[in-house]
């Protein structure tokens, strides 16, 4: 692989790497170059590159939330073929296919959810949480998308509902989604959950789904 | 709305905003009120805006790339209901279903292109291109993931393939992802082309398809 002493790659005729496996490998030499990993083990640093790679954007290393066992229970989660339930299609859609032996689950669309929310008068993703019920126990949870699902999950969890075996939730924006990554984090002290987030406004589908894919590759033996 | 004078909103009982509505809106006051968007037509700021509330990071905008005509033919492209191209499926996913008429192609899991990639020794995401030939003209290309896509189709308008009415090409990532967007940049001048990035590392797939999903709104008079 040369990377360096290119001439010009952005003019034609352009001069790029063209192997996936190539490309991943040397991703992640980059990544772990350019990253403080200290602290964590190698399985949690593992799922901690992936989501640099996922955003390219390194300074997320300084709001990555790893609970305790988060990462292990992921591993052990994948390894059971835990029941995967996500907020929004696109985090469904981020999952790596190969190797995932089971469709994730997203009631989003679900034709009973819109009349829900008009009802209650709240968002659709929270809605849509009223399907996850009798699904949640050691189910994985991934929220990317809507601080709302995430802040009804915790009310669920606060009024004795189920546990997950695993919390990725890891929503984006301006209203509210800082805030729900923080109850998430005090509820994961105060529950004992496992839960894996980013601090702050940043976070959205892709990097939800790419912890989950780093814990399925973990579980595969596959690590960068 | 009051988002101030709260106690402690990340314990329970949560306090939270649950309308969908206002939730945008003020995601979109706040985005506005922390973001530089002098030199940006009212249009060009919708996009903009839209994809700093993507990601979260308003620190995006300085890299944000729109060439000249890029929006207004990108709203022409929505009322036209132009094809639209996706490199992978999760951007099909992000798109806003309920301003979209018809379905976006993505090719990537075509049953030919595994072997055409294998053969030619390259990514699944560039032989998938094989298939956008005769769809490309007045198309909206949006590559979100994978800066060998985004080269192969610089390569195919190089050698005088058909022009896209509007390239969205923000691929992300640490190998070839910021080359392959200088590229764009370049051609955009070089070939007159209609096209939206952001420069460096940082993309993917959601704001890929959020540049797309401002351009829909813009079309139906949506403005924020």
């Amino acid at each position: 692989m040369t990377f360096d002493n290119r001439t010009d790659v952005t003019t034609p005729p352009y001069e790029y790497e063209k192997d996936p496996h190539a490309i991943e490998v040397e991703s992640f030499r980059q990544i772990r170059a350019l990253c403080n990993l200290e602290g964590l083990t190698e399985e949690e640093a593992q799922v901690a590159m992936r989501l640099v790679h996922t955003c390219g954007d390194p300074s997320i290393m300084d709001d990555i939330f790893l609970s305790k066992k988060a990462v292990q229970s992921g591993i052990q989660a994948a390894a059971n073929d835990a029941t995967l339930l996500c907020d929004v299609e696109m985090v469904k859609h981020g999952l790596t296919r190969r190797f995932q032996n089971s469709e994730a689950l997203c009631f989003l669309n679900h034709p009973e959810v819109p009349e829900l929310a008009k009802q209650r008068g709240e968002t659709r993703s929270m809605a849509a949480l009223e399907m996850w019920k009798p699904q949640l126990k050691d189910s994985v949870v991934l929220i990317g998308n809507a601080p709302t699902a995430l802040f009804r999950l915790l009310e669920m969890i606060n009024q004795g509902g189920e546990k997950p075996a695993l919390i990725i939730g890891i929503p984006v924006g301006f209203v509210g989604a800082a805030e729900s990554k923080e109850a998430l984090i005090e509820a994961a002290e105060a529950h004992d959950l496992n839960a894996i987030s980013v601090r702050g406004r940043r976070g959205g589908s892709a990097l939800t789904a790419s912890a989950w894919n780093a814990c399925l590759r973990l579980s595969r033996g596959i690590r960068f």
